[in-house]
């Protein structure tokens, strides 16, 4: 008998049929023997929907009334998930009178307890009391993902793709013994299949590689739940809702095995959603750069690939890379910056840009993938804006029209189209 | 200063624009020295949309997981109302930095407990902590109407309708000076102007009559709102927030003054989705009328016209009317009645009817309405299916096709195209 937490993602509960479908896979799952915990997210479409009607009262909108808001979203789900698997159990005549074969529960029901950050809260807590006494009595708890709640019980959300966090943290809490990630896609690919037509599925993969393409743009997982993951050494399995077949295993480096030091480069991600910013003319001086990024770090804003170059005359040049939905944000705190300490910065903004990157924990150990990324990219005439490494990536920032020639010279040239 | 709970329906907030001009009129209200309170109901449409997917999947969905669902729609427009009202304010230059204008709150947050029967509960009381707080801060509570919360943290909705009384409720609790009710109408008219071109706006009506009008299909306040009101002695003050003008103020019917002695008839309702049940062939005895109502009410199944039989070789034959909305579930009742107790018993039903009634304080001190009322609607060759009557009302049971013409011969008949 097994613990098992499932989340479905928008697509997967994107119309009544395919919620359905849901609920009869869950009853399934459970008349196999296991417990089933499921979390879902909002029906696809819904989230951008409840975004656009708040971006028409106010173009930034980030605090308490907009996380209410598209919380709202996942409450539907958990509704409309609940009710079909109450329905379809009492069709299939497995209950009886009176009794539950589901329960909904909001993040505040539950007990999921995060900070104050609105949009981008982050969970400090979940109480699983309700959770254990509803298993024990045979009824699956249809938890709605993305959110939890604050200390002064406001409504909170995860930011985008939360329910992936969501899932993972409530079978880190309940010592789950598996944890499914049912999406739109079979598993994790070599690259995005709709970049590149060789792109293949991963039977396997570390979290430390997973984490580095779900930050690359590879958005089958939000990297926050990886990141989790891979703390309470929790597998996940990231399959289709669609399609019965095993997707890809995420794991522990150690669990890959031999395959370790076949595979150099295991990915290629790309991320087209970049805007670059210059920050030029700033006096150097001690405490100059953290003002700078303290600033932006206090406004929730993500920076990326952070380039400083040697100051002359004493004046600085930085440039950095932020998301798209960021971007009006951080030009707000720059602005601020200007106004208020450095009069004599000048900003300078290019956006239409892409993050293309390598990934894989075998270039740990094999010298030369950088060089040969950068001469992929030169033979095919992609000009590199910036260049960021880590220990098991390289990331290169290059024109967003580029982009599919990018990944599929890279695809071919790390030889990932063969099996692996 | 004056304590003042204004609630908008989903006309009133079906659009951002809709959403920003509440946002406005109430920072006005509050402008003028006034201490404001918002309820809100969902974006018109929305409540339906809900339904209409949980019907997809089960037919008659009324359960916590349905509640839970529909009430998602209430929270949207309190996000995006909170939304706009802080949007505003920031804009009018009139809050500090860091302060806020309004703060949403759904039905658990604030505290409006109810007791667990999903889609139809009942408030049982309202913690007003919260509220006075924020109050005394000048924040303006924006509540989410149609929902509380149960002892078990379940979302309960009040039933269509139900923000309405959310609002009367809230400001029983919070002692307002006044509670408006903002609609798509500018007030309560002597009839449903889309049936008779001839009605005319009221300035005043009396609780009674209002919970006479709101019962019998003139759907502008929910009758649990009013009835709630009239203990509470709150005035209530109904007006449209599309036209600025007065509306149709409820109050005492001392308040109504001489006004009483010269109306009769102060309104005609009508109410077009009823459906008739026959019971015919129940053997009589002790409790069995008992027997049949209390399995109906224990389903939450509201009975209207009742009428029975004097029995005759002690068979019993009893005629009653539901609305069209629990007639499923009404049927489903009886048919277990039938197989469990009543083998004998014969089922009829007669649906497309509608309900049509003339309502007034005055009538209980005029002799001769009843008989006026059936000469009017003979004269129209209309045929009476069904009559109740109450000291205040009388209602007769119609073929569904004929409602206009009876609502046109009522009114002019009794003289309510003339101005009060």
């Amino acid at each position: 008998m097994a613990l098992v937490v499932q989340k479905f993602g928008g697509t997967s509960v994107g119309t009544i049929e395919r919620i359905q479908h849901v609920a009869r896979w869950a009853l399934d799952s459970q008349a196999r023997g296991n417990d089933i915990v499921l979390v879902v997210s909002a029906m696809s479409g819904e989230t951008n929907r409840l975004v656009e009607l708040a971006k028409q009262i106010h173009p930034m909108p980030d605090s308490h009334e907009y996380d209410l808001l598209i919380a709202s979203g996942e409450q539907v789900a958990v509704g409309l998930v609940t009710l079909a698997i109450n329905t379809e159990a009492e069709k299939r005549g497995s209950l009886k009178k009176g009794q539950l074969a589901a329960k909904g529960l909001l993040g505040y029901q539950v007990g999921i307890f995060t900070d104050n950050i609105f949009s981008k809260a982050r969970i400090q807590g979940i109480d699983t009391t309700r959770l254990k006494s509803l298993i024990s009595n045979q009824i699956i708890p249809v938890i709605a993902g993305f959110q939890g709640v604050d200390s002064e019980s406001n409504i909170t959300t995860l930011g985008r793709g939360g329910s992936d966090t969501s899932a993972v943290a409530i079978a880190a809490a309940l010592k789950a013994d598996d944890c499914e990630i049912y999406t739109d896609v079979d598993g994790v690919y070599t690259t995005d299949p709709r970049l590149c037509r060789e792109a293949r599925k991963m039977s396997r993969i570390s979290y430390e590689e997973m984490m580095e393409l779900a930050s690359l743009g590879a958005k089958v997982l939000q990297i926050r739940s990886v990141e989790l993951a891979a703390k309470y050494r929790l597998p996940l399995h990231v399959r289709s809702s669609f399609n019965p077949v095993e997707g890809t295993r995420v794991v522990s480096q150690e669990l890959l095995g031999g395959q370790m030091e076949q595979v150099v480069v295991a990915g290629v991600a790309a991320d087209g959603a970049q805007v670059k910013l210059t920050l030029q003319n700033i006096t150097d001086g001690p405490g100059v750069v953290a003002q700078i990024f303290g600033a932006l770090s206090r406004a929730s804003i993500v920076v990326d690939v952070i380039v400083q170059d040697i100051p002359s005359n004493g004046m600085l040049t930085i440039s950095f890379t932020v998301g798209r939905s960021d971007h009006l944000k951080a030009r707000q705190v720059l602005d601020e910056l200007k106004a208020k300490t450095f009069s004599s910065l000048r900003i300078a903004e290019e956006s239409d840009l892409a993050k293309v990157s390598v990934v894989g924990v075998g270039m740990q150990h094999h010298p030369g993938v950088a060089s040969k990324m950068f001469q992929l990219l030169a033979d095919a005439d992609i000009n590199i804006k910036l260049i960021t490494t880590s220990e098991i990536k390289i990331s290169c920032l290059i024109a967003a029209e580029k982009t599919k020639q990018a990944v599929e010279c890279l695809h071919r040239g790390f030889d990932l189209n063969r099996a692996d």
